[in-house]
């Protein structure tokens, strides 16, 4: 057997999100019935994350193992011939065997794509949250920044959240913009259901003048979600890239 | 009477092109519709120039005149509370009653997005004309500029063409690129039917050495629309700037 790690960008929009679903079509879903098609069996596609349905992935990492005598030259055109255009492989790469998409991972970073423009372009309809209410980019700027380091997440945690720990190591927060564009970079050792977009919602409150900058500390300790803003929507996330560390990719390819 | 004159950006995928036409869903034929919503009678509305079927617009200007009691500063948000989430207007400008769209464009600027690289990201999927072969940028670019010039450009007008000259003035036409992207910029005082997409047809073959820099001449002096490329697709072609003179805006508004 060989192990693959894939890089993958999709468009969330036709997705009930990442994983794999009874009578639902799922990204996952649709990786197990391409490498199906290709060698006649089911084999198991882990993912670095879920996405939440909608949610976009510029760069989403998996493994998978696939007996040898499959070509691995010819991984990445057949499996981009037999997946649907909104999925795409750009990547196919030979790990070592223990190689594990989702406890290997390191970090990872999303982007949360906010126009606070009056007027949205079409073709930008659907990939960022249109926002016309004027924001206060310098409030917004500074909770996202206060954000960093190692922290209980539990307020910003869908509720239910069953994890055991949540707490996270967040080493980037923060607010770019350019114009009308705004985005938020978010990077930490892992994510809570929902955190991200909890975690924007809050922002935009914030940036909204419906809460203040100095209310995070006291959102962060309540531990309970209804002190937190609301659940940004879908469409404007991004999953961005999955780190591992380098020597996960096999010397030998 | 009140002459406006509206900038538009649309996407052209769902579009049989700007002119109205029957039984088809036009742009034009849109912004008639949403405009007999608005004042209950059937207003008429001249683009700058008309784009194909599939064609996306950037910027597209057109005028209209509509009776003095419409409130101008609503005109903006009311038309794009009708119109289909694939065109917006942009910007609405108050012009001199004798001001016209068509015949008052001094030159209008197109440009083709070409990606040249083998996995076609899914964001870009409808905005791109994917050619995976590899492409010869330096011999496109010699071509491109090689276009510059008052020329008579018959060879690329598609064959239904009826204008009396087809003479044009091509004030800009080169090729940019960035990594995988390529993109072909031209700027002229008018466009012959399928001309753009005939010069980028004949630039792709170009690039693909399936015809050289220095056949232009001879395809040009032909006038012959067989001796050049095919017709590259709509779904790579972008209307990107119509320009008129500073004065064709009203002062006082």
């Amino acid at each position: 057997m060989t192990t693959y790690r894939i890089t993958l960008q999709y468009i969330g929009t036709r997705y009930a999100g990442w994983q794999i679903q009874k009578d639902r079509q799922t990204v996952q879903g649709c990786l197990v019935d391409a490498l199906r098609q290709m060698t006649g069996k089911t084999v198991s596609v882990v993912g670095a994350g879920r996405t939440d349905s909608g949610v976009h992935a510029m760069r989403q990492s998996a493994h998978f193992r696939l007996p040898n005598t499959i070509s691995t030259a010819k991984l990445k055109p057949s499996l981009n011939g037999i997946l649907p255009w909104d999925i795409r492989v750009l990547r196919v790469e030979h790990v070592d065997s223990n190689f594990h998409a989702q406890r290997n991972a390191l970090k990872k970073r999303y982007e949360y794509r906010i126009y606070n423009g009056r007027v949205l372009s079409p073709f930008l309809r659907g990939y960022v949250h249109h926002v016309t209410a004027p924001l206060d980019l310098e409030a917004m700027q500074k909770s996202a920044q206060y954000l960093r380091g190692s922290r209980d997440f539990s307020s910003f945690a869908a509720t239910s959240t069953t994890v055991r720990s949540r707490t996270r190591t967040v080493s980037l927060s923060r607010i770019l913009h350019r114009g009308h564009h705004i985005r938020y970079q978010v990077e930490a050792d892992g994510f809570l259901h929902h955190m991200v977009r909890n975690l924007v919602g809050t922002l935009l409150e914030i940036g909204l003048h419906r809460m203040n900058s100095s209310d995070l500390a006291g959102i962060l300790k309540s531990k309970d979600r209804k002190t937190a803003g609301p659940t940004a929507p879908p469409h404007g996330l991004f999953l961005m890239r999955v780190y591992y560390t380098v020597d996960s990719k096999k010397s030998d390819k």
